[in-house]
């Protein structure tokens, strides 16, 4: 037995688990006798009534909001989506926001609002300092991809990566000192202990006038009113912003009407329903066999 | 003896021009024992008083305002510049009106001004339907990167070519079928006696509902009536609009302020002083040696 918690699209789940594995029940009703949860932020005591669950499947790439839940015992397995078609849209939507700066259609959409004809000397690929925080699936997808267009792209992680035509770093020295030298940061960290407030109105000051963040990592990561400081300074020429402290983004929030923000709702990388059951039921069918699987969640890292 | 014109980068150019010819005299003086004369939009009799003059190098991609010109005798060759860094730049921004396009960045700014977080479901590349309008070094280039990065791409030219994954068309029936499959369509043709007006009132009209127009090749083109009709309906979701009937655009038209219009100021793909200087002395040089150059324009073509 399957149970299944997704806010909307938990009838697609079921039907393409079904399909996938015949042998198995997979409903959305809160059955005690569920081996495997498939869910997204599922409401607290969600899983207070899974007294036989043996693995719970997250749907989407970040497991945040599965970690430390009262109703969910350390001891159960909990395993994310390894790209599913995921790592590609970070790609797309980080290109864009690195176009959007090398290209300056932030600038021209200004001076289209002054009816201004002006030509920009444009940077080019190679004089584009990218970095991207985070070397995982995503941030290493990204950060090759951009570094593969031409972009002189750096990257940092908690452990040293090694990327091709990508200046990997570690060690939050190393990444202060990068930081001065970005033109683009791209953060695409997972959220832990680590990475919460790590980018703090100190370390954004440390990027130099006029470079632009592209935020889709998770929200707790970044200090929001940081952030509004350097877009009303324009210390930072825009952030492209996909993640936020509080999602939904509350209405009435300074950043929706910003003129140097780009609000997307969480929509960077969407978990594509066809590719995660695939995965997800060639997991089970693995475990089933007494097989290990790939994507269970280290809890010590929290990814 | 080399003249130069430029309004803006004239210096640059003789600079660039003197180090690399050294046996040449460059000045942006009308002197009439000018051999060569290496120019970007000259004002109307800026040609009648170089009478020994045996060639043109025009500083960009189109000739279309050298050609039929009162001061310039059609027994004089005129050379286009052939790339100079321009295909790539012209890439990067083919490719920012497609992503803003595929991944709704169109839609997310005006629900970011209704403070309206809705996630939109996404087409993937592959059912992301490109087509691009002309296919010479511009558009041959652009055809090609898009299909690579995994776009559905076809291809119009009057000749038809053959490119690797580009679906090559040619011929005005074809071409009238092909507007009505396309998603996104990519102008970047030159301006010919067969291209002006091309993107009328009616082929805009064969388009599907909420596609998107990329228009980078002459404003002679594309009838900005028809177009404006286009956004106003949302027929058109948004156009990427790099060139225009009258440049600069002029003050108070409708498009500067039109909430479906970006304005860019033929700024899709400059020509780089450093690679243009480099390739016009090459050929200057080889001129001087009796040798065939490539680049030479076709009047009958008119590229």
């Amino acid at each position: 037995m399957i149970t299944v918690y997704h806010s909307e699209h938990a009838q697609s789940y079921i039907a393409a688990l079904s399909r996938l594995l015949p042998g198995h029940r997979v409903s959305d009703q809160l059955e005690p006798d569920a081996r495997y949860a498939v869910a997204w932020n599922p409401p607290e005591g969600f899983f207070s009534n899974l007294s036989g669950l043996q693995g719970v499947f997250a749907l989407g790439a970040g497991v945040d909001r599965l970690l430390g839940r009262q109703d969910l015992s350390p001891d159960i397995p909990i395993y994310r989506l390894t790209d599913a078609g995921m790592a590609e849209q970070m790609v797309e939507y980080a290109r864009y926001g690195v176009l959007h700066w090398q290209r300056s259609f932030d600038v021209y959409r200004t001076q289209q609002q002054a009816q201004q004809w002006q030509v920009r000397p444009d940077r080019r690929k190679a004089d584009t300092r990218i970095t991207v925080l985070g070397l995982g699936e995503m941030g290493g997808r990204v950060a090759a991809a951009l570094a593969e267009d031409g972009y002189c792209v750096s990257g940092y992680s908690r452990k040293r990566h090694a990327l091709d035509r990508v200046n990997c770093i570690s060690g939050e020295a190393q990444l202060n000192a990068l930081l001065a030298q970005t033109d683009v940061l791209i953060n695409l960290l997972p959220s832990t202990a680590l990475t919460r407030g790590l980018l703090s109105a100190k370390r954004l000051a440390l990027l130099p006038a006029g470079s632009a963040l592209i935020h889709a990592g998770r929200g707790d990561q970044l200090d929001e009113n940081a952030l509004l400081a350097a877009l009303d300074s324009g210390a930072l020429r825009f952030a492209l912003l996909d993640v936020f402290a509080l999602e939904p983004l509350e209405a009435g929030h300074r950043l929706w009407g910003h003129p140097r923000a780009i609000i997307t709702p969480h929509s960077a990388a969407q978990t594509l329903i066809g590719e995660a059951a695939a995965q997800i039921a060639r997991r089970i069918q693995a475990l089933e066999q007494g097989q290990e699987v790939t994507g269970k969640v280290e809890r010590s890292r929290a990814y």
